[in-house]
């Protein structure tokens, strides 16, 4: 009986053991696929707001000032602080490139694995998400009714005379798009 | 020696039941927390979807066809499904609001606390913040645009003629606002 229990003992222990190490590889895991999520989330949002931030376009519209005389043509510009949607969006993507380089820095420094410390950034990962979403579907819906325009309300379309302004607006999106998607992994992985 | 043990053995057994009670007590107000939090994240996003659903404005906008002939009043009508940013909102609310009741039901359910059940209810949660901030995100910017027009992209404003449907329009939005905000704390609540 007693060697029973203490053959037992000792495949308990191994068994303990094992079950530790898979935990600590586990751990591991994840702090280095929070990391490599981080990093992404941050190049994506660097990305975006750049992206955007450089987009201008500089281009001549023809206007019919006098319906006697021909149309003057007459030069315009489309840039991204021209619309309020589009600098919420570049202020959104350069806060969230910004929080991610700290919050990079503090899970690398946060060896110990500090419960305090890794909520907060949890919590602020969640305040990542719903910023960069909010942008996305601020820029998006701008964007959209630049390339469809609406009646109803008198808009016209204007990405047929700014076209590539309009297109790379889109590629920042979609940019900015996939650092949210990034950050919502991100608190996937934490919870 | 022996009785020394044998009295911080009993103290030790008190001191974990009062540990156990109160995690138990505090397992309970979280879960009440849980309940409530979802319950006004419900009643909330229903709010925001009907009243930007009902919202409808007719009214007569004076149009100069001919220049010499007087203005002719023409009706126009002002309603959630003309604009894309606003049927997005109307269906992400109706969304949210179908899930906080099922998951209502099913954390109601969930008496045992199964741990798949409420990682999935976590992440679906995750799923409603990005999804609600990104329709007020959309329908904020369009709603913003009709407020103050934009001279860049010649859009002009519309909410001087359709004062009463912006209004409302602002508070479905501000009431969409307070439900994302509630799923931004289930998910605080869960980590």
């Amino acid at each position: 009986m007693d060697s029973q229990y203490k053959s037992a003992g000792i495949e308990n222990g191994v068994t303990n053991d094992r079950v530790k190490e898979v935990a600590v590889a586990n751990k591991r895991k994840m702090r280095g696929c929070d990391l490599v999520l981080r990093f992404l989330a941050l190049a994506f949002s660097l990305t975006a707001a750049v992206v955007l931030g450089v987009d201008k376009q500089s281009t001549t519209v023809a206007v019919t000032l006098v319906s006697s005389l021909p149309p003057v043509n007459i030069p315009v510009t489309a840039t991204w602080h021209h619309l309020s949607a589009f600098v919420y969006f570049v202020v959104a993507n350069a806060i969230a490139c910004a929080y991610a380089t700290i919050s990079l820095l503090l899970t690398m420094g946060n060896r110990g694995g500090k419960k305090g410390l890794a909520t907060m950034i949890v919590v602020f990962d969640l305040v990542m998400v719903a910023l960069l979403f909010s942008s996305v579907g601020a820029a998006g819906s701008i964007g959209l009714m630049g390339y469809q325009g609406n009646s109803h309300v008198q808009w016209k379309k204007v990405c047929n005379v700014f076209d590539k302004f309009c297109n790379q607006g889109m590629v920042a999106m979609g940019l900015s798009g996939v650092a949210s998607i990034l950050f919502f992994l991100l608190v996937v992985l934490a919870t």
